[in-house]
């Protein structure tokens, strides 16, 4: 048996390192993982056994029931103007299974993707499974890690098909502003791009409201809405994504999909449409506890030497300034780890504009978070 | 937008407008169907429910809890005496992600797959989405639809590098006796294959014993063994499958899922290791309660004017020999539909060697059957 020659010796990432190294010791506090503290709500739960005894154990369509794609369209309509009909939503296995077939359906070979820098890691491996080229854009931490118009169109090139936007973006935590949106639809337009909107923290924006890139005027026919059930309702277990977008798009995602997974757990589509329909305000409430978080913990690290911070702007995620300590985020990270017993993940672990910066997820509970500063803060006085 | 050149056009499947057009007929008798018609049993949705109210509701191993994978390993060292370790399992979001995974893993550009007429369709697709060739088998009834090791070498080249067997298989319902699958192995010895072995009907063999093909001498270090809850335990809905074969293979596999999907769902993990360890009784009366339907359904039929076919061996299909009537596959299967309300499948849906056949699916309730064969027999009376 022979691996193919494309996934022989691929290294582990910075971040499974870290993962692998921070499991192996003792007492770690560990700010490194991105998904929501909180177990997933039980009248969600007893919504999925409850569909499951009422015989909803067989395939499902394979772009998904219809019940729950329309829950998906009222969930963007009433709580970010997105109006859109259940033709043009199709749900997947996980909010990455959005990206990966929409850049199977639109990819031809020699096409190539636009990523922000820093960026979420998987879609990097997704972009090399469809065989396309890959165009970085460095941003700064000045203007909010947003690119600049004149930022996209240095690296912009005839075989750019696609852009990917996340705003809240992981790892910055940074939200793009409705002006920089207005920008980027620009150039979207001037030059024929499809945007790839990751929109997974939409729930979490801590100034302001949520801008969804799809209302932005002329962006509705070139953008796919991509989000899902994980970090909104804490259920990143479940494997629930969605995505709104073109019928022709759509449809072409549903027959890849059928040819890869063949639809998504019915038991979970069910008990999506129920937390869709009425956990709104349990949303808000857990909106509130991250921003409380990371305000402490942003508050803490403006106080420490050779630390500054940004506000919270959205998710979870804040993403420090380091380079006043002299070390790199990789170096930074490991020395943390391993004489304060903190886990954070380095800032290049989402490309090169990351050196300077480190992630820390506001995903444990105000206690370990002081826990966790506290040590930080003693690491950074003794450097 | 534009959709990607080798999506543009793709007509819909033979399969694809059967089932449109049943449904919008009434009345119709549809044995097209390829599951199971029972639901899932209670105390195995109970059990998804507690895992979830225990907080297993977080992101899980991307290559599967261990202790599911354990179940995997008990339930196929118990039943068909392969021998494994959990290192060599990875779950998969239903059987279908584990061929396009490993696929992808084992596939070079240039690289064939050999796939055995007839087949199951959606290897196809998997096949053209690795940009890999095809080099098809054609088989013949009086072999009982498995290749002869002269038919495997007449289409063997260079390029092959996996062949995918399936048996039980679908369509035709035929089991590959432990002869032929000696043959097959020598075959896959010989030629340098891989072999990734489709075993998802495993729990309805209706003669003899269900052979794992791996537990041929020397073919388990070059097979995968791919199989799944969907049709053993009516789970279709819950998208849970799994792969067992060389550690090398799985390592590659649970990466490259970690960039599709990122795992699979907690609870219907835990379901599934309930439902492997606890329900071999229950397959053995479904079992028992396919094999009373195709019998009956295969007697019927044997006495229809211009119809024979072969004895019940495995899954819940019968592939009748319809060549007598003079029509082709296609024309049988529509002009039955449209005349007597049967739906049923044309043997050209899974490739050239089905022509003459059709596919019946037993997965409707005796009473269906019954009626369904009545009317089938007038329609054929009539032609």
């Amino acid at each position: 048996m022979r691996i193919a020659d494309r996934f022989i010796k691929t290294p582990a990432s910075e971040m499974i390192r870290i993962f692998q190294a921070t499991e192996k010791m003792d007492g770690v506090l560990n700010l490194g993982i991105g998904e929501p503290d909180f177990d997933t709500e039980h009248d969600i739960i007893d919504a999925a056994a409850a569909a499951g005894k009422n015989g909803f154990t067989h395939y499902p369509p394979t772009q998904g029931y219809l019940d729950v794609r329309r829950a998906v369209c009222d969930y963007w309509k009433r709580r970010h103007a997105l109006e859109s009909t259940p033709d043009e939503v199709v749900l997947t296995t996980g909010g990455l299974q959005s990206s990966y077939l929409a850049m199977q359906a639109l990819l031809n070979p020699g096409d190539a993707v636009i990523l922000i820098e820093p960026y979420f890691t998987q879609y990097i491996s997704q972009v090399e499974l469809c065989g396309a080229g890959l165009l970085r854009v460095e941003t700064k931490e000045e203007n909010g890690f947003a690119p600049l118009a004149s930022d996209l169109e240095k690296i912009i090139t005839p075989s750019a098909k696609i852009l990917i936007l996340n705003s809240p973006c992981n790892p910055t935590g940074r939200v793009i502003s409705r002006e920089r949106m207005e920008e980027i639809a620009a150039i979207a337009e001037k030059y024929d791009l499809f945007v790839l909107s990751d929109e997974i923290y939409e729930s979490m924006v801590h100034k302001g409201k949520h801008v969804s890139f799809a209302t932005i005027p002329g962006m509705r026919e070139r953008t796919l809405t991509m989000s899902g059930m994980s970090k909104s309702h804490c259920m990143t277990g479940w494997r629930v994504g969605y995505s709104i977008g073109p019928v022709e798009l759509i449809k072409v995602m549903t027959v890849i999909s059928a040819t890869q997974t063949f639809g998504l757990n019915t038991m979970a589509q069910k008990a999506s449409a129920y937390a869709l329909d009425n956990h709104d305000a349990k949303l808000i409430e857990r909106r509130d506890i991250f921003a409380d978080r990371m305000n402490y913990v942003s508050g803490r690290l403006n106080k420490m030497k050779n630390i500054t911070c940004a506000e919270a702007e959205g998710a979870f995620y804040l993403f420090p300034n380091i380079k006043k300590t002299g070390l790199t985020s990789k170096d930074f990270v490991w020395k943390m780890l391993e004489e304060s017993r903190v886990a954070t993940l380095p800032g290049t672990a989402f490309g090169n504009s990351g050196e300077g910066y480190i992630r820390i997820s506001c995903t444990r509970s105000m206690d370990v978070l002081i826990q966790s500063m506290d040590k930080m803060e003693l690491f950074c006085e003794k450097l």
